[in-house]
């Protein structure tokens, strides 16, 4: 397989969506591409067997479609972080700010240990709010997060120094 | 790896969720296990290659946990059926009927062709509804439905025909 893709190819930048004057960038031609989603896994698959890692945690609904790829290539686990309503056992419980309120994400109280070393899985970094409530579940769980991973990071939406205390990787920047 | 693991041994009833005298089946724990998500994963690519598909389509959100790593292993398309507002193309829309009241799911326009031959993978059938419903959206964009799979068939939820004019295969099946 040709390793040398350009994965932005692959991602198309879309105007006024999902409200006017946003470009949204729309990940679903990477996915429907056998060679650019397969490049793309391997790179998050490569990271976290660098960093250790036997298990990557990931929120719904788009942190899925790379962490079960991920999950299953570098043989680690697969734990959920999700919207409330969704894990039917015991929760642990984040609430965080959204842009004009706040929203809750959760993770099974059990589903994590403190032997743990995990990488976070997901699509596309923005401002971070999200990722920076799922950190804090994965510490609630006394587990350690070695790294970070996103399919690509929006540069201009956040710091430059967002999770400098942590490990983290993109393979693909956008400024 | 060991074959034969017992997949149920991994998903857990949970009494009362999401509303009492439900009795949900949580695939979590079949997730966070190594062994059994990879063995689960390989028995739907055996399928997928079987049934001669080069694309597999999946619904948010519960069928991205297992068709991610799906296209990524049987080197096929991975194309989604989401809710409205999440897809930031041209969609297709379904309207579906829900147990009380009606919901819609969508599938860019432009995803699939007339020459795609399709495997549906989802976790759980239950009711058939939003089943029924992407196997309408792979028909309104011309592509063949060659199968569907699923890791858990509740048969106590549905006609034991539903479904009869289609290929399909359940991992696990529940009375």
């Amino acid at each position: 397989m040709d390793k040398n893709l350009n994965l932005k190819d692959y991602i198309l930048d879309v105007n006024d969506f999902p409200i006017k004057g946003v470009v949204f960038k729309d990940i679903t031609p990477l996915l429907n591409n056998v060679d650019a989603f397969k490049q793309a896994v391997n790179q998050m698959v490569e990271y976290v067997k660098l960093k250790k890692a036997n298990v990557v945690v990931a929120p719904e609904a788009r942190g899925f479609l790379f962490a079960s790829a991920v999950a299953y290539a570098a043989d680690v686990r697969f734990v959920l972080v999700r919207k409330p309503g969704k894990l039917p056992r015991e929760v642990i419980d984040i609430e965080y700010e959204l842009e004009y309120n706040k929203g809750h994400i959760q993770i099974h109280k059990d589903d994590l240990n403190d032997h743990d070393k995990v990488v976070i899985v997901d699509d596309v970094l923005a401002t971070g709010g999200t990722m920076q409530a799922i950190i804090d579940l994965v510490h609630q769980s006394k587990a350690t997060v070695n790294g970070i991973v996103f399919l690509a990071d929006l540069l201009f939406l956040h710091d430059k120094d967002l999770f400098k205390e942590y490990d983290s990787k993109s393979l693909l920047t956008y400024k």
